[in-house]
């Protein structure tokens, strides 16, 4: 079975207080998308931020002694760098125009997934820019019992950000929030064609996932805040962000 | 416009010196897939390796006495330790089962990205084991140019393999050779919905279509190893493993 990937299109401007999953019902049929069980919907982190109302105003931010200290070799405004430690719970390295940092949410991203592009903030002449959601899998959960309400299919929603990696050039779709959808698959013990035992263990579906649905959201895709999966080739199952972070202890590149 | 991943089933067991093109070539129409300019065919590396005849017999690998040095702390056999060296231009990290490199192509990864699963070695009695392509950005052209002797469409191949990441869980399928597809979308200095320019400045389109395919061929599926690409975002253009490297001195974690 085919794997396809189709953009909701027609989306608007999300707003602080809208209901994600209310707009994605009524695009689906617009868009002539039937949902199915078994079925996935892939959001962007930034329109969930948005709903969420994850907006911060720069103007009422204090930077700490900290966040003035990194300002010299940030070359970042200290008020943003001073949001950015107070979403991480460590700092991995810091250069001229990035922090990369372990984020509250557990994973390893830089400037913590704080965002400036696309923020349309409220318009009240605040300069805005906008954190990741509190807790992605707890979004995910919810907009996925939202759309069980309003269509009576039984999907699963990957919530994605875009991420550097140390190594390669360019940024890739990676999975912050996760409901209904394994996250790994652990092919520890099964065979190859040969009978011998595979080496490798656990596959990273979710992530394999957010890469293939960042590819159709594009970057300056607004427009196309969520992708709808069919043919996904495992069973769906509960999972969640936890089971994508490596352990600090189990980790070489630190 | 959707994009589609479609596995090409009915692979028969590749074998040294037999040719993929034809292969492909041969079992599109029976998959009911008719090639369109533009399509890409996603192709996993092992059995580019085994055309290629990329097989080393451990019986005639004769460890360094760097190799030797290394196996109390890599506990692999030494002939496998000599081949990774000699694979590998750096190594970055030793530990028990593991070798991380740079390899003589560029990229970091795991043990040189050397496999034993699923080898279907000559039948001799040897030990083998199967090097990655000795150039795959070459072999994805030589395919790409050969099916276009054969079918007559302009399209993209990708040669990919599964690797492992720091910070995070599992393995995500990477591009190691290109040929007809953007490795990288460069977005820079476009504008967002609210005519900010993007900070993000480049996306790896290659790792996510890679990312995606692997997904569908699962990893004890050498009976999945070619994926058939419809619908990619982006205009097809020459590029290559290079553009996904990022050279050492702009690199935080090596």
């Amino acid at each position: 079975m085919a794997l396809t990937l189709t953009p909701i299109l027609g989306f608007p401007i999300i707003k602080e207080g809208d209901c994600l999953s209310t707009v994605i019902s009524t695009l689906l049929p617009e868009n002539d998308i039937c949902l199915q069980d078994g079925d996935i919907l892939v959001i962007a982190q930034k329109i969930v931020s948005k709903v969420e109302g994850r907006f911060v105003n720069l103007n009422y931010v204090q930077p700490s002694s900290l966040a003035l200290a990194y300002q010299p070799i940030v070359q970042k405004d200290p008020r943003l760098i001073e949001l950015i430690l107070k979403e991480s719970s460590s700092i991995l390295r810091v250069r001229p125009g990035v922090i990369i940092v372990e984020h509250n949410l557990g994973f390893i991203c830089a400037n913590a997934g704080i965002d400036h592009s696309n923020v349309a903030c409220p318009d009240d002449g605040g300069e805005y820019v906008l954190l990741l959601p509190e807790n992605p899998d707890i979004s995910a959960q919810r907009i996925r019992e939202e759309i069980y309400e309003n269509c009576a299919k039984s999907i699963g929603i990957l919530i994605i950000d875009s991420h550097g990696r140390p190594w390669r050039n360019g940024t890739v779709g990676v999975a912050i929030g996760i409901s209904g959808l394994p996250a790994l698959m652990d092919l520890r013990g099964t065979k190859d064609l040969f009978g011998r035992v595979l080496q490798i263990t656990q596959v990273a579906t979710a992530d394999e996932l957010a890469a293939a649905a960042s590819l159709m959201m594009g970057q300056a895709s607004e427009g196309t805040p969520v992708i709808h999966i069919r043919g996904f080739p495992y069973p769906l199952r509960e999972s969640g962000l936890p089971e994508l972070i490596r352990p600090k202890s189990q980790d070489l590149f630190r």
